[in-house]
Parts: C-alpha cells; sequence; structure tokens
C-alpha cells in the first residue's frame, strides 16, 4: 500500500544547488518564495505577512534506499540510522521547514530563510503549534 | 506529476476513533507505539529513550478535496483556508506530532502522548531541532 501525494507548489530560490544549501535555515538559506497552485488559492488565501508557518518539502533529489547516514554536522561521528538525523536521504524524502511570512502576492508566499533547492516541490503548508488559529 | 508515499509502519494505540482524538497532544492524547517495518530496523537503530521526535503521519481517513475548514478550536469563528490551520482535510493529509521516545523494543517505539488513531500510517521519523544529531 501506498499514498499519492501532489505537489501543491514550488520553491523559487537563488539556491540552485544541493552542495550550497546549509543544513538548517539558521545557518544562511536565503529568502525564497513558496509559488503555490493557484487551483489552491482558497487554501491558501488566511496566510499573512508576520505568519509562522511549517513547510513540508519532497526532496526529490534524495537517495530513498539509505537507511543510515554519516551526519554532516560532523562526518567523523559513526554512521547513523536516518530517522535520528535530518538528512535528506530517507525512505520518503520529506522536508520539514519553519519559516515567516514577508508577504503574499496571490498564490505566491514570500518567506523567509529556506534551506531548499529552487524548484523544489512543496507538498504542505502548516501553521506552527505556537502560532496555530 | 505526483510522488509515491510509502508507509514505514503504523501506529498503534487505545485511540480508536478520530472523534475521540484530541486536536493536539497536550490536550490529553493516550501513550502509543510506532511500529515499523522490520526491513527498516537500520534507519531506526539510533533511537533511544528520551528522544524527541517528529512523526509524521498520513491521515488516512481525511478529506482531501477540502480548501476551507471551520476551526476545530472555536467552531463560531469564520471558514479559514486549511494552510492556515493544523486541520487533517487537506490536499496532503500528513499529519505533524512531537513525541517522546519512552522505551524501544527492537522496531517497536514506545511514545508519549499521540494524537493519531489505532492503525493510523507512519511515513518519517525525524529528530526535533533542538535534539538533531
Amino acid at each position: 500500500m501506498t499514498f499519492e501525494l501532489r505537489p501543491i507548489g514550488h520553491v523559487e530560490s537563488a539556491l540552485a544547488d544541493l552542495d550550497d544549501a546549509p543544513k538548517q535555515a539558521d545557518e544562511g538559506a536565503p529568502d525564497a518564495w513558496l509559488v503555490l497552485d493557484p487551483a489552491l488559492r482558497e487554501a491558501a488565501a488566511d496566510i499573512a505577512p508576520g505568519d509562522e508557518l511549517v513547510v513540508i518539502t519532497w526532496l526529490h533529489e534524495s537517495d530513498r534506499d539509505v537507511l543510515v547516514v554519516h551526519p554532516r554536522s560532523d562526518p567523523s561521528r559513526p554512521p547513523t540510522g536516518v530517522f535520528s538525523t535530518r538528512s535528506p536521504a530517507r525512505p520518503n524524502p520529506l522536508g520539514l521547514h519553519t519559516v515567516r511570512v514577508l508577504a503574499v502576492d496571490g498564490t505566491r508566499i514570500h518567506v523567509d530563510a529556506l534551506e531548499a533547492v529552487d524548484g523544489t516541490p512543496v507538498v504542505d503548508l502548516k501553521p506552527t503549534l505556537s502560532s496555530r488559529r
């Protein structure tokens, strides 16, 4: 049994290459646009500047068959099971990113520091728990 | 273009019914077991009691065609776009849950307060950012 994930949009970013991507947003990721499917306008209609969102991406360039990785934060450490890491290599390469909304232009959402490369599919947006309505 | 999400396991919980599920874990959800696919043992091998994990579930009973909901926290409020809510009804019904690991028995992981019904598919596990390795 599998489930079908449908992109709701994609990331538009100056970050073109995974090797340039910082491991986490607080390490210097650029701002970016979330470009949503116009058919989902109503679902995004209440997103406003200042909102804190969890962006869930599909890290489409990841290797899904990797179960163990050397942590990027310290390659000298022993291999670690991927479920104890934030490595993009994992059975379902879902990325979790917390961002702040800077501006909204229809179904284009400008957000601060996002560590995902240009073209990365977006699959969900949620308010963070502390900001939920 | 769509992506294929493969369950890595499922939730085993005393919570049998969505109507009994609290909206958020801090509102009285029971502890539960994450029962992982034994083929993924290596990926989970470094999970230990005390770890704080983000569990990503697939809320398989959700309506994917809903774009606007009445917030459960206050049904008198006006309809709100689902991307500004944590409603399970949304285009890709991914659930995000932060839990603490209580015990590990092979690929069975006992966790505290989890607001997901028995049988809910699990699609990813990650350390929370504050606990990442």
